[in-house]
């Protein structure tokens, strides 16, 4: 089969064995948004076109490929979801004479007030890390631009929640006052922990972050470490809205990202396991098995 | 006597009277930043050379004018500070052979866990409007790019706290992917009160924000709202983060940003009374008349 996870800003492309194995690997700079007019069939075969033509198959897609500005909009499946309703979501494209592929829906919940949630492509990086969590129960965390902590139970994604502690980070750091005291230093782990545990203080994150300046300009913080403790401010407050966070938290993503949260995690008193990475490709295959199943 | 309001991006001279009324004022897009290579000497005869001439005087400034960045960086007094040890602070600058002004301090201030809170400009504007806050205990507002509120008792700034809550307004909404979703409408008031009070919902405010974005991709908020949504979502937050929120809340400000205020804070049930928002002369002029008597 081809597994292909297809993303706002990149295309990866695996090809796999009848047992999950990967036997060869594309990827390119081509995520929806480097896609001119719409044209996904092109440049999916300009990647896999040689696959394509030796008949492999299935072809399972993942992520912003669909969304609206994707390939086909999919409707988000709702929580809870495991394999099964994920796998019932899918929708098909055809092209040419004979080709056809797979999109994956995301996924969608909706809190206590009805305010609803999504995400698209971290529910089959989910999936695929399910076999990895031995708990019955746990979180599992996907730190980045957009985090997301989703509550597993029984092989399902029972709810979640989206922080966007990655892109408020860049946005403050690269647009806001507070970037220009920042200096282009190594992560300082004393001065990220310091920012981690100033968010479980009262105050709120808006007067939080205006400490980053009012620091700096009293010489409480250098221009060194500002950076970091705006990071673990930013990570702190986002571990502080997690209702009853406790157990072993389960980490998804790049391992840059994955060691700052276990710190935090750690001044939390909250333990860590970091799962591989790289499991969108797993969920992709446990997808297609499960539609061939069904 | 002449006042001057010299902030980072603007200038404002008054002329007043010994009785304190302005007789006249001038001002200019003639900020700090503006001022090149500190000529802050040639910057202030450009504007207010002829009333110096004509040997009016004392000249007292406050604003940026006393950072870092100003014509001298005058240290910041301490909370709690009233009129008496605000003008204790000022330092003063000479030039030519006979010219002389006063610089007033910022403020500052530390909470229980030794972190520094500070504004410089702010203080003078709160110092002239005092005489319009009956109550001998209160909370002031000044609702901006960093949103500042004091409490005040018997005359005095006891403490004060910063929020960034217009500068993370602003960039999220020119920088962030929530900026994409937004229209340029007429803020409506439904749409951000309902912002308003989604911050005292559980999730906090990363993750609230993230329901910018949500809602719009699920149809729940139209681009014509979010961005009234998102004013509503921050000022929300700031509001939840007041400790002891209640009595009446004195707003000093634009009357664009009381009037929001005053919404967000009908919505938190807390009355508010609009305070004079030219209040930096009136203060510069009782630090004159405070350090003459000194």
């Amino acid at each position: 089969m081809i597994a292909i996870d297809w993303g706002t800003s990149s295309f990866r492309a695996y090809r796999l064995a009848p047992d999950g194995a990967v036997v060869d690997t594309r990827s390119a700079q081509l995520g929806i948004l480097a896609v001119q007019d719409a044209k996904f069939v092109e440049a999916l075969e300009s990647q896999v076109g040689d696959w394509l033509s030796a008949g492999e198959a299935p072809v399972v897609m993942s992520g912003m490929i669909g969304s609206r500005q994707g390939w086909k909009e999919v409707p988000y499946a709702q929580c809870p979801a495991g394999l099964k309703e994920i796998a019932a979501g899918m929708a098909e494209v055809q092209w040419g004479s004979d080709r056809r592929a797979w999109i994956a829906p995301g996924l969608s919940c909706r809190d206590a007030q009805g305010v609803p949630d999504v995400m698209r492509g971290e529910e089959t990086q989910i999936l695929g890390a399910l076999s990895g969590i031995r708990a019955r129960s746990a979180w599992i965390c996907l730190p980045g631009t957009h985090s997301k902590w989703a509550q597993i139970e029984g092989g399902r994604i029972m709810h979640f929640t989206t922080y966007m502690t990655g892109e408020v980070f860049a946005v403050m750091r690269a647009h806001s006052i507070l970037g220009r005291m920042m200096a282009d230093a190594a992560l300082d782990p004393v001065a990220f922990q310091s920012g981690a545990l100033r968010a479980r203080e009262r105050g709120g994150l808006l007067h939080h972050l205006f400490g980053v300046r009012s620091r700096g300009l009293l010489g409480d913080l250098s221009h060194d470490d500002s950076a970091a403790y705006l990071s673990g401010l930013l990570i702190g407050h986002e571990l502080a809205s997690i209702p009853r966070l406790g157990g072993t938290v389960y980490l998804l993503g790049a391992p840059q990202l994955t060691d700052l949260y276990t710190e935090a995690l750690k001044g939390y008193g909250v333990d860590t396991l970091i799962l591989n990475a790289d499991s969108a490709v797993t969920g992709l295959f446990n997808l297609a098995q499960t539609r061939a199943q069904g």
